[in-house]
């Protein structure tokens, strides 16, 4: 028989209650005054790692991402005659996506490649030689590979932008750029002199691993007062937790890093809990810490957001999914239009986006 | 040396003879008056269930897709800036060219899934997380599994249309959709007042387990005046042809069932005969009845026609290709103008086709 | 610590000196008066084997190449509405993403198949039920195959054109197209009356079983008066180095064909050096005469070129990539442009680009 509440399964709807933090951008576009000037160098170099960002260069991709979240179909043409090389070696659909409908919004081609055996690569070529291909090919790359060098090596060769989505367990430089221009969207206040008080933020992950976690913590580094405490939750010694060098430019830049084992006592000060368990290394995933969870009984702060990169397990539990926390989905929906504006300025369309230039 | 028929090996024609039934769908056209406000109820649905549509709105989805397959390019631009996630979970290439194509001859762009081990789900990801990262990234989903309850489970999540392209031995509507409208291309008299006889349909299939089947005669059950007798071939029991209340809501409907375990004593009185021999059953394919067999000297009714969703195996001859009983090759090239239809009120584009809004 | 060398990393340069024989297709295009008529046979052919060219096409394709590399911008919409169903049973990135990129470049939509599993091929489907279904959705195909007859059976149902992307051993006529395409963009004199000296060609392959080496023969035998001698390198038998008739082929043509098995000897005096030491043959890679190895210690002449259809491995030494003896870059260049307009005119839109129709 029909089953009667089909109709209902059925049906859905589009909208929904601003629960999950799609705070609209137009405070950020406020705190931030345009100048396109802090972009232009984004035209002539590859985005490799988070160390290559400064701070102004920072406000005006998270401005011009703003700007395209406030009105997403004003640019629909933008990156016409571009066509774009989606070269994930490593699998994902998650990023693969985000950058390919980053693409899309903007009127340019794609060419995915979504298996490395079908590659040269299996027939011994050189990913300098790769690079010089998609020299002829497109106008702009996209790689992810479990290789940490892949991407550098092919930066030797290439004449047209790339962008690391992820090098094996070293950086994923996007990733951070749309988190923490999701942070600066819920507090714009922390870019203006009305800097109301600096956020503690609460980081579950590894450091030394984990490459979502590796170039967030070096981007917090061109804001040092807009941050109180950085917290970094992990059961492991900090020799362990960091790699040479990564804790000392932490603090050098002026961050108070701090680290704890248990969760739970650091999250009645956390203003922003960042939380990602799950690490690919090498050639599968591991799960850090199954003893790091948060649900709706966890000892939040009552204005306290959750980010999470995503794909999570059951380190994030659904709970807090439709309560005030949860802005992880607004962090991914956010990190469409982050990459819009990157892209934007690396294949030298910024001009055609901004209001002076 | 060169091939002296070589030339000749490489010309090809582009038109061909109308013996393949590409029936010019005027005549559908005219039987039926455009209502778009039975469309309407589309822009708010996921396509998951063939029982999900009524007749009004069935004839209204057959009006639109005969107007778009009588005039192919007027419509180039209707889905301007869409982007549809074309998710195949489960391998296909028919499936997805299809609605690939269907989309892109409507002016949207793609993102394509081909490979399951690829997405999340490797990582534990949950198909509701799934669905929530799609709302941000595309404005429709394709999504065809060998499991079952996927895409219920990702409609849960969704504030995007989806469109379910197979969900294991369950269902596939868009391909009844497809089928039911070859058969009122063929006989739009079936609509109108001037209605002649009505169909014997022949079905070579098995309801219990074939999604193909089991969609089309959930459609069926809206326009029981158009057909006279529906006779299932199969060798198997009632009991074992039929899922638990399948057999009742064909007859409540008004249709007159039979079943027959000998296909050339049903011949002589069909006037469609369907056929579809291939089963995917989990994980591999499952050939029902080699004893099941049409070609050019089985018992045919000089007018019948056939159809076959495709791939086909020994069980529908070559030698029929190229006589008039062949509709199989018109089902699948309307299956994209159906599709064209169907997505076009998902994403709620139909006033940009519709004469009257 | 930040890496100091970072901003120089990461900084890249889109132009470069034109070393790599990015010649201006302008003397090309003086060399050759267009004649559209000559193209027009294209627009009801498949191409499937380097032998269906005349000399009169081949100017005209090349002649309209150039066209298109002198000013690529110009055409960004020759190829509006159209779909390419690019097709790669055998993996393949490099020549899947030269003609994907030139279909984008003329503003075509696309599909991709990489995966043969996913095809109905897996069900037992039939290529020409695999060509009747293309028909439906694109209007142009795009195959390779480790089948060499995969192509010729899709052929028997195709009403759409298609191009042979490489079947086997058999053939690449695109590959070699791109390949004297490139010579004549070098010595563009070859085809005036200004002819200088013939070339020497020196090949480095193996005839009988390497796909790009085979059709690039038979073109050469559409202009034996700019080729001198045709020197193969191998250590074979010549009854093993070629095919029966093939070596009758080309010298009936009037090409004279030496054979060799010391590259360095036949190096002084070559003009063009061919080399491509690696055969797909059914389901792995061979490598051919490691022993045959080009290196900046060659003894080339002073303004010989080298090709190499690319991938490459040991054979083609990267201390040749920045001297003048480069043109497989520019080779590789300049496919995308070739493939540009034979795709143009196979789906009849050549009156687009053509200044007299």
């Amino acid at each position: 028989m029909v089953d009667p509440n089909l109709e209902k399964v059925v049906h859905f709807e589009r909208d929904r209650p601003d629960v999950q933090g799609d705070a609209h951008p137009k405070k950020l576009l406020r705190a931030i005054i345009e100048d396109g000037d802090h972009l232009t160098k984004l035209s002539a170099q590859h985005i490799y790692s988070a160390d290559q960002f400064d701070r102004d260069t920072l406000l005006q991709l998270f401005r011009l991402a703003a700007k395209y979240e406030a009105n997403p179909g004003r640019f629909a043409t933008s990156l016409d005659g571009q066509i774009l090389i989606s070269a994930f070696y490593e699998p994902s659909t998650r990023t693969r996506l985000s950058f390919e409908s980053a693409w899309h919004r903007l009127g340019g081609d794609i060419m995915s490649i979504t298996d490395r055996s079908t590659t040269g690569i299996a027939k011994g070529e050189s990913l300098r030689d790769v690079g010089e291909m998609f020299n002829n090919y497109g106008d702009c790359v996209v790689l992810r590979d479990t290789e940490e060098s892949s991407v550098r090596e092919m930066m030797g060769a290439l004449r047209i932008p790339i962008i690391n989505a992820g090098n094996g367990t070293d950086e994923h430089p996007t990733q951070a750029l749309a988190d923490l221009y999701t942070i600066f969207k819920w507090r714009p206040d922390l870019l203006t002199e009305e800097r109301g008080q600096p956020l503690n933020l609460c980081i579950v992950g590894l450091p030394s691993k984990m490459r979502t976690v590796r170039s967030l913590l070096k981007l917090l580094c061109d804001f040092p007062e807009c941050f109180g405490t950085v917290t970094i939750i992990n059961d492991l010694t900090i020799e362990e937790m960091f790699c040479q060098d990564q804790l000392e430019q932490l603090t050098e830049a002026g961050l108070n890093i701090k680290t704890l084992d248990c969760l739970n006592d650091a999250l009645p000060e956390a203003d922003v809990v960042y939380i990602n368990a799950i690490s690919w290394e090498g050639d599968s995933f591991k799960q850090y810490g199954s003893v790091y969870h948060l649900d709706a009984d966890s000892p939040l702060k009552e204005n306290a957001i959750i980010l999470h990169p995503l794909a999570r397990g059951e380190e994030l539990c659904t709970s807090l999914d439709s309560t005030p926390h949860n802005w992880y989905f607004s962090q991914a929906r956010g990190a469409v239009f982050l990459r819009m504006a990157l892209l934007t300025c690396l294949v030298q369309r910024a001009e055609r986006v901004l209001d002076v230039i």
